[in-house]
């Protein structure tokens, strides 16, 4: 008889967002006439770039042709598109990437959760506390992680490496060696970013004791420091240690539209010298086939000289808002991380409230909806995340509201 | 230090295709004076139909206003879509299926490859030989299979079920109980379909043994037979045993586009009770982002009116090409078979040729390329597909070529 994979079931239910979108609805209920201003949304709100428009059209008018009607995609992705990111994000910046080292997806969502599969099933994991849960849920479901602690919200064999006001929400080499260290910066859910030099840390760190270092770098646009390394490989030697994520989510709004890709170095191989370039290929080749078509042209057109333009200002109109959550709330006697090189501020809920205490406190009082900083990971209680991806108008008001308090 | 996953290195290396590719240039580089006909292509050649690129624009111009731009889309399908599929494909047509039993995806590649994953690790698979290589490649990535033998091509732990002439290409129970089956009708390679009655023995059968059956309904739209079922929810108890995998690939050409879904009956129970459609939801959640909005879009205007009967004018013009091939063969003394409810003509070689022999023969021959069948597995030894996607002239010049020898 057909068993379920049991792994699946070890997985506490995911009641962040819902337990969030719930107390607003019953709030909303009880108090009908109050305005709630959301800056709890992860998701961009500003309409697609009209670069990126113009090329959806002249795609979909390709579709209706049989010359130039596209089938199935290049396992990889198109090499226009591939040529143009490699060139943009890497070569331009002096990085040595070359275009069959990037792998075109759907998504840094499913290539952050698809990654542990080319990996041994023993592999010990490390990762940042607080985190992007997928990293962890993606390799829960693999049965990589052991036993789940409802009291602590952790899992027995996970390495966690907690990222708090004390050690500036950069984390710190662990004690027991991981095979797969997970690095998100600019960081989700903190806002935080570490330094060329410290990366550089990291990426030695790794080569020492032959670690993985998977990097997700899907807010690397909304950099506005100069120190701050926008891809692994600005390091020395990260060719050899590292696998990078981006996404074409945040910086050109494709959330809806969906676009990523990976970049497996072909000098990364594993402890018997096995390359994993040739297993991320095979998996892709295996199990996915290409993002649209259309998707891919699109993409295209966020590097063109216009869609360049139209995408910075619309990261500058986001981050506009941060600096008036960062700001304010400063002002008004928060302790205040992240905001300047991500879209994320990060903050301390005041008279020692749990995360959720506060939730409830600035619901109630300003009317404005936050994301518990313990939904995130243990080592998030007692913080709070705020986001820019508001309108400018609300997020003003909201900051008014907050300072009022 | 970190290890890749073995199992990725016992698979085969994937030549088929690209062995089929070099012959081809080959020759064509030793005979540029020929002019080659692929009968092998596995791809749509006929554009999106108009009703599907109007909507594409439509969605296009909304993703360009913030009144109407949307970012990320629901886990399991936008609720427009879901149910559109499931009025048009399953409650018009007396099946019981609701909206919250489909899950929407970028393609049934995807879906057959990851499906395996929510499956305990120990289970048993059975698959039809030949077989679309995914099903079992997906679970050689997942360490079900045991080991490859090199000269049989048969994996130790796998259970294959030849489909032959002699058994009208129809897979019979096997002697070994599996956990989850593999089928697919109408059958890629082969064209194959089995009779609703058929059809309720394997779903008897399932239920009987606690088996799940994976149904893979991809080419259902090619069915033109009464009594071929187009869903296996039209048998009674398939809610019990039974997923089903469709596409937008081929009834309406979306193979460069991307969409798809999988329906898990709440009813689909594991030996503990657990049921499916929570692990696959999770699934979704943790491991996907939606497949594009304006993908979804264009998917529910392929059951327009319009989009209907533009679709349906392709895939009459696709089984035209099959009738050409299906009759020119049969006229020129080839064991035919397929080309009635799929593009796919499944032709036994002559004069016991093996099946490359016979794609080197045709090839010099007649100057035509198809697919050898023992690509698919062992039990394609001294079979060959021809499709059905080519344009109309050339498929009739093949043939005319064929018929000549």
């Amino acid at each position: 008889m057909f068993k379920a994979n049991e792994n699946y079931l070890k997985l506490p239910g995911s009641y962040l967002f819902s337990t969030v979108a719930k107390k607003q609805r019953e709030y909303s209920a009880a108090h009908p006439d109050k305005k709630i201003i959301r800056l709890s949304i992860g998701d961009v709100t500003q309409p697609l770039a009209p670069a990126i428009i113009e090329r959806l059209h002249s795609a979909v008018d390709e579709m209706a042709v049989a010359e130039t009607f596209k089938g199935y995609a290049p396992d990889l992705g198109y090499e226009f598109l591939r040529n143009t990111i490699v060139k943009n994000d890497y070569i331009d910046h002096g990085v040595d990437i070359s275009a069959d080292e990037i792998f075109v997806s759907d998504g840094a969502k499913s290539d952050s959760a698809n990654i542990q599969e080319i990996f041994a099933p023993e592999s010990k994991i490390a990762v940042c506390d607080p985190v992007y849960p997928v990293y962890v849920d993606s390799n829960v479901m693999a049965g990589r992680t052991g036993t789940y602690d409802k009291e602590t919200g952790l899992w027995s064999d996970v390495i966690y490496m907690p990222c708090l006001e004390e050690n500036g929400f950069a984390p710190e080499f662990p004690k027991e060696e991981p095979d797969i260290i997970y690095l998100c910066f600019p960081n989700n859910p903190t806002g935080a970013t570490i330094s060329k030099a410290q990366l550089q840390e990291w990426v030695d760190y790794a080569n020492k004791i032959g670690a993985v270092i998977i990097y997700d770098a899907a807010y690397e646009a909304y950099i506005s420091e100069d120190d701050v390394p926008h891809s692994i490989y600005e390091c020395e030697g990260a060719r050899t240690c590292a696998i990078e994520l981006r996404s074409f989510s945040k910086n050109a709004g494709f959330t809806g539209t969906r676009l990523g890709f990976t970049v497996v170095p072909k000098d990364l191989k594993d402890a018997n010298g096995v390359a994993l370039h040739g297993l991320w290929a095979r998996r892709h080749g295996t199990k996915f086939n290409g993002a649209p078509y259309i998707v891919q042209a699109a993409g295209e057109a966020v590097y063109s000289e216009e869609g360049k333009a139209q995408t910075k200002a619309q990261i500058a109109y986001y981050m506009n808002n941060a600096k008036v959550i960062y700001d304010g709330l400063k002002a008004a006697g928060y302790s205040v991380s992240g905001g300047v090189n991500a879209p994320y501020i990060w903050l301390k809920t005041p008279d020692k409230m749990t995360s959720w205490e506060f939730f409830d406190y600035l619901l109630a009082n300003a009317n404005v909806v936050g994301t518990p900083g313990s939904g995130f990971g243990p080592s998030g209680e007692g913080y709070f995340r705020l986001t820019a991806f508001g309108t400018y108008e609300n997020t003003v008001e909201a900051i008014e509201r907050i300072k009022a308090l």
